[in-house]
């Protein structure tokens, strides 16, 4: 088990299953978990803190609204923390945007954007964490990265 | 002690000691302490969960920025907590706010202003809810409101 | 009757029947009633300042848009008051989270989140506030949390 | 006495002196008082429903965050009421803004800019009101506009 | 004629149309028009500066988007000018809303919030300044508002 | 004279006087006059109607706060405007930015940033616009490009 | 070719095909091409950079999100470049018009409004800044100018 | 070298010094150079792309306003990005931030907090990316954590 993706409510999983697809695509291994800040604050300090001896390499918690979830994670855990926040009814996702990225100096969170690409995009940067010492992890992104390439190069034209 | 009054972090002190004075202006017992979530979740885990058996009715939370003190203080016990967004400098407290505020159904923080005018508030707020088993603590903040009525009242015109 | 929920228009009604709800699940009486602070500012006075003697201990107001309704409970009663931003139709709520949550000093409002869980939370919160009295109430406030931290635990998998 | 104008503290006649100083230069008799939605509730009801038989034709009020004083000063009166939003420490008069301009159908307040132009502005209005009904006014209203353009027009170069 | 109704756009109609109703409900004569600050700067300049002399007392401009036409409106009469801030597709009326509001000193619009409510509050503003010289306009408004808190006072369930 | 600049206040130019130095740094002629939408109206339709058979290529119109004469101007003309959103005080160029950018289709505004570096990229873009037709301005521009990019290919440490 | 139109996605069709439309409808050759800044960079690079040899007079980028693309593409070209903020899902394009409008001092980008409008604008400015050099054009433009405005005469009433 | 710290502009150092400083609070090397996705983006596309074979692991990239640098960055490798929005002017990084964050689905960059602290904390994460195959350095960051966590205990009292 490489990653973790966790979220705050099943709620989440829609928008969250695009990470698990991305890693999927890479052949990455990772469990995926409801966690929630607020209602399961114990599990939230054990499954962190426990990840790095169970094996896990990068967390990825997505979460909406007050969207503790990836900083406390984070706080729990020297593991790298991605978080994406989860489109809120509300606000869209600014509140969740704002508390995922705003962390205090001292503990971070790398934030990708809200939604959807979000998800997928922390499945790719926790890929490419990993690909550091991967190195088939490595061809593996460059091959995606370059895949993605040739799909826009060989569909120049908007309207078709 | 009746309230608890936490932070993020000493920088907060000057917006959350109108909170503290508040308190004192009401005779009101308290506790003041820097609690992380970030840097002491541990502390913050046990913070919360001990505060009602250590005789604490009503726990103030100020934190700016992410500002996950007060959610996940509310995430620890049952007793009320009081959110306090502090005025970040970037995003001068928006995302404090919004962070503190948008917290799911099923954990409730009841938040104050922004800054100063907040903290105050919190301070009389708690008094509020122990004043409803504190006849003599009403009394108080019934008297604390009619001097502030008769302050304005007494001073009509802005000019002067 | 110990909690007053209120609110500016029968329209909000379908965000606020959240915290009878939640009243209703903690067997704490309530009564509701369409109090408006523009069209019905009289009885809004009226209501807030004889809400104690009537034996309300805590009253929810909620409100769209300007979202005068909690302030103004707020400034004729010495009960503690929570405001519930009830989502607007162009600003989506952050119209009413500014107008209820920013109150000067002097005149505190514990404000929720954005909407239903909002409305949700506010039922929460003043049965925490009962609580603090009420040792039944606190029993059933811990049960409730457990009950909620039960659930996610027994459904850890969020693609099911 | 034709226009009153009301604000929620001292701290607000700095920016609501502009409107005096606009209805000084058009000769309109005002007057000015401190009236707080929130410290003062029961003097904003008696001050804004005995306006009218005053002699008050339009009332201006100005206040910053929650702002409440515009809305609920029109909620007691059919008298015309201008708003103007003073900007706030934290949020430099946004929430002021919403506050006082997201009113609901049925109860009007006619809401200026944020800060110094809205109050000059709303001394401006106020006296375009009086002067349906007043031709003298009216021709000092076309005298100051002619004398605002004339003086742009007679000093075309910016840097100078 | 008392009222000139000005829009940008024959779109911005089914929001406008509620200023007509509530002048209709108050028996106020108006005129309707599309008059677009862009497409048509000259009809606009001719509309406005006209406008006194053929009666109209009060103009009401609606404008969504960048939304200048209660500005420009302004620019060009010495009556009173009311805004109304159409709701825009993609920013929902933020933009027209501050393109309206924020006007610099010397040159007034008082603005209504955003969409209808804001529309409908404008055709009751129109008719509170007609009302300080008609005074059988004042008891409609008085009737008016009587009947809106009757209203409220007569259904006070807000589950029925 | 090939670009005019315009601007709704002298307050304005210590913002705008960066367009005026980007052209001069090109040697393209330039006008500078104080136009205001509010003001002088007649002004801005007489300059921008008239400005093509002057001579004038290009307009940029910097404005604050309600910010409508860029809009206006090129309501006017069918030359192609550039706007320049000044930074106001409340908003800090927000509603500037807004009410410059969200025109309706059919009527154009090239839009740049905020403040300062909005103005000199004003300047620069019309004269990309006017080096359509003028090779040697094309060359000076090119030459332009080339030394900023030289600047800082040849300071390549941050901390020097 | 005269025009050159590009975006970051086929889905930005659907708003970028009112540039062609308006392009069109002047008789302006234009090419249309699916760029895009991330995922083909050096496509961007590559185009941009030779656009000007290729007889390109204007580039238009339409994207949303992070929105790169027309900041990019001024950055290897010295034509002018018109950004076009494409209504993005969350945020409804307030990202896209920031990141394409905040452009640093030395490179600079033309922005018009979010969405549809914005792109229609873009062909409309495009023409206009084309019309510099080819009088046809300006009469086109003039001549579509004035059928909007007879359009907008000849439909005063927006009941209808 | 292992990570490579680019910013847009020298002015962004004061900033981005706090991820260089914590790099050396973990004797991590690094290099540092002024890259301007605007004004320099053939330095851009070899610095990124040619960052891997160099050595470089992350890249942590810092830029204010429109804010390319990273985005752009990231496009051109299959390197993890890490962007530090800087503070700007008008917006306060607002600007920044969504430029940054909000990228496509298929190139990720990982956003921390707005300015100084969002620059120590990618200096942080870059550190904990590189701690997952470093043993050392992940012994390091723990305890760089726990004194961390210990200088909280250690000065409970706010007002010290």
């Amino acid at each position: 088990m490489k990653v973790g993706i966790i979220m705050g409510s099943k709620s989440d999983w829609p928008t969250m299953e695009h990470a698990a697809n991305m890693l999927d695509s890479f052949g990455v291994e990772y469990e995926t978990r409801v966690v929630s800040a607020h209602r399961t604050p114990q599990l939230l300090a054990d499954y962190a803190s426990s990840a790095a001896e169970r094996g896990i390499k990068v967390i990825i918690a997505g979460a909406g609204g007050a969207a503790h979830l990836p900083g406390m994670a984070a706080a729990f855990t020297s593991l790298p923390v991605l978080g994406v926040p989860v489109q809120s009814k509300a606000l869209k996702g600014v509140d969740s945007l704002l508390s995922i990225c705003q962390m205090p100096k001292g503990v971070a969170v790398g934030t990708l954007a809200i939604g959807e690409a979000g998800a997928a995009n922390a499945g790719l940067l926790a890929t490419q964490i990993l690909a550091c010492q991967q190195p088939e992890l490595l061809a593996k992104v460059d091959e995606f990265r370059q895949k993605q390439t040739d799909t826009v190069l060989a569909n120049p034209d908007p309207a078709v």
